[in-house]
């Protein structure tokens, strides 16, 4: 009986006779020749089926084979310059699994409500594969970069106690007697974590109960967020930079016959190389500006705003020094200016728009008091996460690099919910 | 300026002059000279003050230096044979960062509930930051080894759509103008998955609504879940066999500094190797009643069970073939006398329980549907999970690894609370 392997691994195979265990996902027929498309989950390849090679009974199973019926093939690994992946399989036996039955999705268009609907099927076809391969090894990456970089993993929890920053876009559940909430970001425990452990990152889902129905909101979605102690803003800016940097280039040199399914431009990501421009707020409004916006100092920037000043770069651009009643109270003020605050997004090009945000924190506990004082936040929440200005209070600083949009940037994808397995928005909480 | 370093790359600079930053651990006085037990985060270090090596003032600082303040120390590394990590730091210069309040946890005996509340603060204590490598790094080990072995990381939804197993330990959440479900568990998206992708694994957070304060539950834990297509039981046991050997005998090479804080027993550790022993459920029983326990044939195993059948191997013992009833629904059932499904658990030994669940999954729709009807489970929620066994049915497997148990038997921890980072339990939703 010869080997039973996987389709990726045929090239070690050239001239051998495999097993290979899959499904259909198309034929062609021509006379004394047919062709099955074979895929197995790691792999698409080409199966040659020849009348003189295979039983009378094999031969005519061209007419009962059903797209995404289950088979195991016997074969032999042959060259074949012309297929993708440069290579054939010259059929010897084809034992069936399971016929399937008729097979909602065709291999032409569908709208994209029913191939959400379908999502546990559609994931089989070529493009989501693709796009759920990358999404591997981008959180592969993710977690390479920072482990190789003395940081330490640390998960932050999904069930939090209160909703101290009062925001209106929390999950509520009952929790036994009480409420929880479920979380939108690590960042506070991970300042925490940073005073036991330096170096840390966290990397989970996080939800939004936005009312948001654009290409770039998800409820559920993962972002992974690195938190140094010991660092300060330009630190920040520049391990996020070397951090995107790393993620394409990655991507580039793993996943190219991925992004080749998904026809994505590799020059575009080839562009993405440090250092990448850097631009404060003040300069990101006069641009705005320039090019005819409606926008004054002290406004936040939104989605027809990132596009307009990315435009101008083939690279990420880092936006930063913001103007603090614009960010979170957690970041810190600019010693020289204190309508400032040291914060950072991080605009993807190709109107992908933010994939970073970060920050310094304030490490004062004067003047995080007074902040939470002056936004009426529930100081006795925060607490714990005063104690860590009260026990070593070092500088710090940390971001959040969204992974879906991330995703949807590398591969070219307009909608981030095809960048994960099982998307979730306000309209959709199904399969 | 010497070169600001992280005192886990101490060795690579002996005799050295570097800056270290971090946190006063603990300060013993001794007339002209002092020790300060530094720690950064990722290492505990001893740095000796000398009166004729620094000046007034720095030596002043064992008078005012409190637990847990922050600093910043110039000194010269040297080789110190009786420190458990063979270095000391002969101290030329100690800037003080900030100086901590009177630190609540004190280098003495504390209430667990007490060192729970200050969670954020008890992680820098040694015990807990060792737990918290020991558990970074099984996480890694986890995931090298299904990517090693062709698995694609596919992460499974956090909100699902219904309460389909009928479950009372579900936590429910308003999903706008619906209800949503915690996920328990990603494998029925998992066996959709490895029809797209082969071979997949899932590793996030877990959620049970379980009113149980034994020392083996969480509200919300971590789940790594392997599935495989073409894979049968003995294809399942052997893996989570090398599966459970990898994540052990990782940690005995990479985190051998933090089982010496965690004054494990490594002997214990280093017997786990393959095989281990598999004994089938009926056998369990024979023993169980052997050793005088009031058991019938069809009784789940509980928490007393386990580690009586556990006590006679000094390795993991894996349990199959389960009597239907007291297993899923979606576990195949053996061929060959339909009282049995093909379910596998693994019980740990030293009595932590069991650690993996598993099996091979029923993919004859005519079945599946059967025990759906038996079981009185809604069948129009399930539509999507039978689509599965419609299109391309193949055989699969699958099993689930509780990491913080599984973290907790390697660390030797009683409670698995302390093996993940924010524990969340039915009496404790804070910090």
């Amino acid at each position: 009986m010869p080997e039973y392997i996987l389709a990726k691994h045929l090239s070690k195979h050239l001239n051998e006779e495999v097993i290979l265990k899959g499904w259909v996902y198309n034929i062609r027929k021509s006379g004394k020749i047919w062709f099955l498309v074979f895929r197995d989950g790691t792999e698409f390849v080409q199966c040659v089926v020849l009348m003189n090679e295979v039983s009378g009974e094999v031969f005519e199973l061209k007419t009962t084979l059903t797209q995404e019926s289950s088979v195991m093939i016997r074969g032999i690994v042959q060259e074949a310059p012309r297929q993708e992946n440069g290579i054939e399989i010259l059929v010897k036996d084809i034992e069936v699994i399971h016929i399937a039955e008729e097979y909602p999705i065709a291999l032409k268009e569908h709208g994209v409500d029913f191939l959400l609907d379908n999502r546990h099927l559609w994931l089989r076809s070529r493009q989501p594969y693709a796009i759920m391969k990358v999404r591997a090894e981008v959180e592969q990456a993710c977690r390479d970069f920072f482990n190789e970089r003395d940081f330490t993993l640390v998960d932050s929890p999904m069930f939090t106690p209160n909703a101290a920053e009062g925001s209106t876009t929390l999950f509520e559940t009952q929790y036994f007697d009480r409420k929880a909430y479920l979380t939108q970001s690590g960042q506070l425990y991970s300042e925490a974590a940073i005073m036991a452990l330096n170096r840390t990152y966290c990397f989970g889902p996080c939800f939004r109960a936005e009312k948001s129905k654009t290409r770039r909101h998800l409820t559920e979605f993962w972002m992974v967020e690195p938190e140094m102690a010991f660092f300060d803003i330009h630190d920040d800016m520049a391990l996020a930079e070397e951090f995107v940097e790393y993620l394409v280039q990655r991507a580039l040199k793993n996943c190219r016959r991925e992004l080749e399914i998904l026809e994505r431009d590799i020059s575009k990501l080839e562009a993405v190389k440090r250092p990448f421009p850097r631009i404060t707020y003040d300069d990101a409004i006069a641009v705005l500006k320039r090019k005819g916006f409606d926008i004054a100092w002290g406004d936040d920037l939104g989605a027809p705003h990132e596009p307009a000043v990315s435009e101008d770069y083939d690279r990420p651009v880092m936006i930063w020094r913001w103007p603090a009643a614009s960010k979170a109270f957690y970041m810190k003020r600019d010693p020289e200016d204190e309508r400032y605050v040291m914060g950072v997004d991080v605009i993807a090009p190709e109107g992908h728009g933010e994939i970073i945000g970060g920050s310094q924190r304030e490490e004062d506990i004067k003047v995080l008091l007074e902040r939470i004082d002056r936004e009426q936040l529930p100081v006795d929440d925060f607490q714990w996460f005063l104690d860590i200005r009260r026990y070593g209070s070092v500088p710090h600083s940390g971001f959040g690099l969204g992974l879906e949009r991330t995703v949807g940037w590398i591969c070219g994808t307009h909608h981030i919910r095809e960048c994960i397995p099982w998307p979730r928005t306000m309209a959709r909480l199904k399969p």
